[in-house]
């Protein structure tokens, strides 16, 4: 049995392990339906006028505006109407002095007009078009290229894709885009007292939790999770494994980390790569080792599923981030105060789940191996390493899961 | 033309829409794999003991706990070890009093023992194990049940399911779940003067925009986005469509929701089905058309993209939401200080989208027609119908998109 030596502190193991992690530069092209939560790959400039042509922003009368200068209820302004313009069809005529053209939202404004009186200022008798409200020159008019002119940059190398940049694309006529790809995860079980699910268990074993729960936070993280068979505990089992999964940017080990003579996943990366460290400061958790084999990025959560998922969340999800070139996100939170008080752990930082009721929180975790410790929960709370105690009654931040 | 004639006020649109809104029934099987997000449609109840047995929570030595009694640094009591015991494997002996196991985390505790001495607490010398510390009954042993016991409801019908709730069903075992079908929405996009991404734009046309924004957030809040091909505006095939779509569970139309002759859609529910309102005191968005035909929802959003867009947000979401059983979500959402001055409309709720510098909201808002006044925006301020004026350096909350 080989003891955790030194424990290193959370905060210095996430700045490792983000250190590591490099953004993924591998790009793909994205179909514009799919590119929600994408992060583009390219600079997207527009070769066109968005609107193309000057229309109109109301359902009215295009005119000329000096036409309607001095118009009022009293004195309206009769024009002549030429013509009815639909949106997706071309004025035919010009409209000249005393003329006007009936429009609709979205129309093309014809020839000689400069403005649009809204159709609530007018009043119509045969082709006779009273106006009761003066406009100036532009008023009610979307002038060509107003939301975006030629040579516009609408899209930035390394934006993310939220509906309004997916509508901006498409304003341009775009089909699709280059995004940046998903980093490619693999998760991989580890023990031989894992079964997978759908088995009868055999004695001494127990159903695998965290391809399941680790699958989860990875794709919540913008990355693609490739789950693996379950793989014993057997160094070269291990290391056949790893020799496979070389074109992913990041292995997932769960199990296996901790110190027992099976634990091998030390003896793997030590032997194909490096480690970076192994055991952090956190409550549960404590047995997570990080390492690198060449470029990939090696995670050994420990095989406890509380334990495992809550570093999930709290380590792994930030690098996934980085990987994928999303922004930090700080999962929603409320305010509650301790139902009780609670004793942390001295030196390490405790992520404690909780369940909450009318604004208390009430400790929710049994144990690291318990996974109801968490599925029962509503959320968590960290408590940094130099906390010992929290009173019953204080106010605590709860991040909800 | 139709002009609209009675505003309502944008909370009592959305209780309507809500109130027509009914709990999505369909129900289907899920993999556990994709099950993150969805909502389970029954009870899971466990038939098992997780763990099924019970198990060391350390690495270390399994003990009858009595044993243990009296030992210290200076006085160790000597166990002799019978048996090495790793994970998944099923002891061999029973051990008698003086006698210990050594044993692997998550392994199987071999009869006699109750408890587990940790690694760091004790010294080897051949068979011989030197124990410093003493435990008591239990102490770090996981017992069998102590996660999940038989008959334990794990997930109850309605629960949304995170990553650990997954985890939960994977400790059972199970692969998959039965879980509320999404809601079905179609988008159908209206317009004479709309063209499909790709083509070459006609004189008189723009492209389809509000199809890709309306999708995005169709997905976004638990439903599934069915993108219809363009409708001219023409009764007969509007009519037709929606015979067509007789199996969505809501309807949404962009464009033919304003006043000109051609908006036609108010038409099409008045002969088929009801108007609940049509024309929201809302700023963009006003001319918004919500109504039923028989158990559909049909929405007429906006034709112009930022109007429709953040219609969708604050009008379509909760609905969708309703409908896929998902609970109510307010945006992330930061404190900021308003760059200027900005004068509201009185009596209509105003959605404004300000770009975000050092914690100052600058008003991003161009017109309701360019998606560029969201596209480049970093999110939007919501100002009250009863707030005329927002003055400048006041502190407002800015909804990030």
């Amino acid at each position: 049995m080989r003891p955790i030596k030194r424990l290193i502190k959370l905060e210095e193991a996430l700045a490792l392990a983000k250190g590591y992690a490099v953004q993924i530069s591998k790009t793909e092209s994205v179909a514009i339906h799919d590119a929600t939560g994408r992060v583009s790959a390219e600079d997207v400039v527009s070769r066109i006028s968005v609107p193309p042509f000057s229309r109109s922003a109301m359902d009215g009368y295009a005119v000329r505006a000096k036409d309607t200068y001095g118009s009022s209820k009293l004195n309206p302004i009769s024009l002549k109407r030429i013509e009815v313009i639909y949106a997706g069809s071309v004025p035919k005529r010009t409209v000249g002095k005393g003329e006007c053209g009936e429009i609709a939202t979205g129309a093309m404004l014809p020839k000689g007009t400069d403005a649009v009186v809204m159709v609530e200022d007018t009043e119509t008798s045969g082709k006779a078009v009273l106006v009761y409200s003066p406009v100036h020159p532009g008023q009610n008019v979307s002038k060509k290229g107003e939301d975006i002119k030629p040579a516009t940059k609408v899209i930035s190398k390394g934006d993310l894709l939220n509906a309004s940049k997916v509508g901006a694309l498409a304003a341009l006529g775009k089909k699709g885009v280059r995004a940046f790809s998903k980093p490619l995860v693999a998760v991989i079980p580890t023990g031989n007292e894992i079964a997978e699910l759908g088995k009868t268990l055999k004695p001494g074993q127990v159903y695998n939790i965290n391809s399941y729960t680790l699958s989860s936070v990875i794709r919540a993280n913008g990355c693609d999770a490739l789950a693996m068979d379950i793989v014993n505990d057997d160094l070269e089992d291990l290391e056949r494994v790893v020799r496979d999964l070389s074109d992913c940017e990041m292995l997932v080990f769960s199990g296996g980390s901790s110190v027992g003579e099976r634990d091998i996943m030390l003896d793997v990366l030590e032997g194909n790569g490096k480690v970076v460290f192994h055991g952090v400061a956190i409550k549960p958790g404590k047995p997570t080792l990080f390492g690198v084999i060449g470029s990939q990025l090696v995670f050994g959560m420990p095989g406890y599923p509380t334990a495992c998922l809550s570093n999930a969340y709290i380590l792994l999800a930030p690098v996934l981030r980085k990987m994928a070139r999303l922004p930090d996100k700080t999962p929603e939170s409320v305010e509650a105060k301790m139902a009780k008080r609670v004793v942390s752990t001295t030196g390490r930082t405790q992520f404690l789940t909780v369940k909450l009721e009318n604004g208390i929180a009430h400790p929710a975790f049994k144990e690291s191996g318990a996974i109801t410790s968490m599925a029962f929960a509503d959320g968590y709370i960290v408590i940094p390493a130099d906390v010992d105690l929290l009173e019953k009654g204080e106010t605590v931040r709860v991040y909800l899961l």
